[in-house]
């Protein structure tokens, strides 16, 4: 059963002024539930609160926000909670209202139980056709505009493929349609830079951490879809799924395989470690 | 005041579910009523239908829309009527709900009484900073993602600046924040492309078939801002305004002034012919 408040009531309707409605002038967080915790709750706020500079919107009430997540948790073991704050109401037009009052919207979804062969086997991943386009200014933050997302999103509908990954327009790789992308290659982990598209997500900053800690040598560089083809290992993130390993490749030339390697196997499991203590 | 219809009930809250708060899964008209009447009816939900289409909507139901906005209108001689079509509710997640439930949103908003002088003298406009961001997929139609339009207009606070003119990534002239731009020089009216961003607007096709009509020679073709440093006349539309011409475009390099010429001056008064027949 989905629950929501909306600025701290429980009420499961929302203005249809709301500015987030009519520009998706907002920002969301998506939070993994475990053990009754909100996960990485803090780097959780913290992007909001990027986001909310960015779009320049007053500073949220973060700590209204975390008392109002962990109402809705309330016991329950397993959900998600998703944050949603908009530039509130508005009149018609562009232009920001003179004085803004935010709107902020928390659900507590159910878990989602993702099949344990996306964690041990690994997904199949699909190239999208349409592009992100680029935008400096958006880059980063996980705004409310996601028209993009789901446009490649709606390319497939066969359920065994669980990710397509998105080029720029100038064909450079970004991310998948919901999680951050990595590959392992000549002794080097990399993620594409997100300077002009993309979300930083969360789970892709914990793994760079993560990989520092171990020693494991990385960067964020320029990635083009050959370079996946001759990867070692490949992994994607979210908040939600933790990292899984990419299993296949359905690309324009054909497919591609790859084996749950040791530096996937490695990065998951100091991540479980982490999420337990 | 401000009058709503959800799905043809008079309510003023929705779902907060709604995938147009969510993902900003939707679409919307904006349209002048005048003497009690929608104007240029039919090329809105011609944009309507092909916005839906775009985005892989069922057919948004056109006869009951039209019930809905002229029972809101119910005898108001000005107002503004806002149609939104989202996707409905959904589940978590960019994928496409199974069945999808269009959601439909009218809106009344009082008239706005732009200043006479916006018609007679003409505006001053700005260039932009914030770029809009390529997307062949999305451009055109009047989706709901309005971020850039947003982070745009949100460059300026002066009220006697009316419109800041937007340029692609390419430093291609594109449109304004809310209208769209078209200028005269060397016996040839010309408005930019929108393959890849920029809204194709009622009044600027309206525009560019009265042009044709009157026997002005067009054409749709790049411009770029110095091509509207050496322009005779510049102008902007949109459905409300109808035209406006720009007096003073400030820009990088100062602020170049411009006399609302014949052309302008001809083509506003074929306009205004049109909308009382």
């Amino acid at each position: 059963v989905i629950k929501t408040l909306i600025n701290g009531e429980p009420e499961n309707t929302i203005s249809v002024l709301d500015r987030g409605l009519h520009y998706g002038d907002g920002i969301f967080e998506t939070i993994k539930v475990t053990g009754g915790r909100l996960l990485f709750l803090e780097q959780h706020l913290q992007r909001l609160i990027a986001g909310s500079k960015r779009l320049g919107f007053p500073q949220p009430p973060v700590d209204r926000i975390v008392a109002e997540a962990k109402s809705l948790v309330d016991g329950t073991a397993e959900a998600v909670i998703k944050i949603v704050v908009t530039r509130g109401q508005g009149g018609r037009g562009y232009r920001l209202p003179e004085h803004t009052r935010l709107n902020r919207i928390i659900i507590r979804y159910p878990w989602v139980d993702y099949p344990e062969r996306y964690y041990t086997a690994g997904v199949t991943m699909r190239l999208c056709n349409s592009r992100l386009s680029a935008n400096p200014q958006l880059a980063g933050i996980k705004h409310l505009n996601r028209l993009e997302q789901i446009i490649a999103r709606s390319e497939w509908q066969d359920p065994s493929i669980a990710e397509g990954l998105m080029l720029d327009q100038e064909e450079n790789v970004v991310e998948g349609t919901m999680s951050n992308v990595f590959l392992y290659k000549g002794n080097r982990l990399t993620t594409p830079p997100l300077r002009n598209c993309g979300v930083a997500g969360i789970m892709r900053q914990r793994v760079l951490n993560i990989a520092q800690d171990l020693g494991i040598s990385f960067d964020i560089s320029e990635v083009k879809p050959k370079d996946l083809l001759s990867a070692n290992e490949m992994f994607l993130t979210n908040s939600l799924i933790g990292i899984w390993p990419v299993k296949e490749f359905i690309h324009d030339g054909g497919v591609i395989g790859y084996q749950p390697g040791p530096i996937t196997r490695q990065l998951t499991q100091a991540l479980a470690q982490r999420e337990l203590s």
